[in-house]
């Protein structure tokens, strides 16, 4: 299954498909969508849906694993990320693709075996995985793709086979 | 000028479009957007911006006043909150209606001299300056109606001019 994984922010979204398989995952594309802090809020929310929106329609991913806010963001960077996180929800229920919402630790646990893993343990975990040749960065892109590969691994365990009720992430 | 106030939420977003001219303000429309919290976070988010983009297309507002997040709400309220906000402010921008975020303090101030009004003082304001028959409700609807009074009196105010430079609201 082609999975989008999206490490969002207003100044910097992450973003990794995978293509993620029984005997493994291949990465499709990788890398961030940056806005103009010059610009107004309501242009910036533009250019990222737009940005998405070129995203998904390019690969048309099965699912997207999209990250939770933390709880001990500052007050000022959770509500920038959160409009971010508003509008690419947004593309993503107007193209009917299924969104799972991830916290951080799971994805580090699920990757690392730690739900305290250091970013450049998931980077080398991510790295490992998808058979890079460098350890991908920035860490917005290496967050998507872990988030990416939390999803896809998740979905072909065994406890998710078609017809298992088991949830994935938390769609909400 | 006709405006358009917005009362931000993710369970209930107010608003209210009124015109605004110089000698005094109509009431066109109000109500609430309410999405269905058993629907998923995408599913709301889209219902939301659906029933704002209806409200746009039907009255064509010359200008959006939204009301700005404030840091003492709680961080799961502010983050549900700027996730609505999030679309509400893409609608905007995809129509070309400017937008402008307006603290509740200001807006209070503005209508009651008084930055920290109850809610029932704002209403029996928006009461008079609109000339209803009963004062405006829910809160949401009042709030909105009390951004978009605010907005249209600073607009008017010869400080703001066609040609004045004095900013209305905080465009960002």
């Amino acid at each position: 299954m082609r999975v989008l994984g999206i490490d969002p922010g207003l100044r910097v979204t992450g973003y990794g498909v995978i293509l993620a398989e029984e005997r493994g995952a291949v990465l499709l594309e990788a890398g961030t969508l940056r806005s103009d802090p010059s610009l107004s809020l309501e242009q910036r929310l533009l250019d990222l849906y737009q940005g998405i929106c070129q995203v998904l329609e390019e690969f048309r991913p099965e699912a997207m694993a999209l990250e939770e806010l933390f709880a001990h963001r500052t007050f000022p960077r959770a509500v920038e990320a959160s409009h971010a996180r508003g509008v690419i929800c947004l593309a993503a229920a107007q193209q009917g693709i299924p969104v799972y919402h991830y916290p951080p630790a799971l994805v580090k646990q699920a990757l690392t075996l730690s739900g305290r893993a250091t970013k450049r343990q998931v980077q080398r975990v991510v790295q490992a995985r998808l058979g890079l040749e460098r350890l991908p960065s920035p860490p917005d892109v290496a967050d998507a793709l872990a988030l990416a590969l939390c999803h896809g691994e998740r979905r072909s365990s065994s406890l998710l086979a078609p017809g298992g009720s088991a949830r994935v992430g938390e769609r909400r």
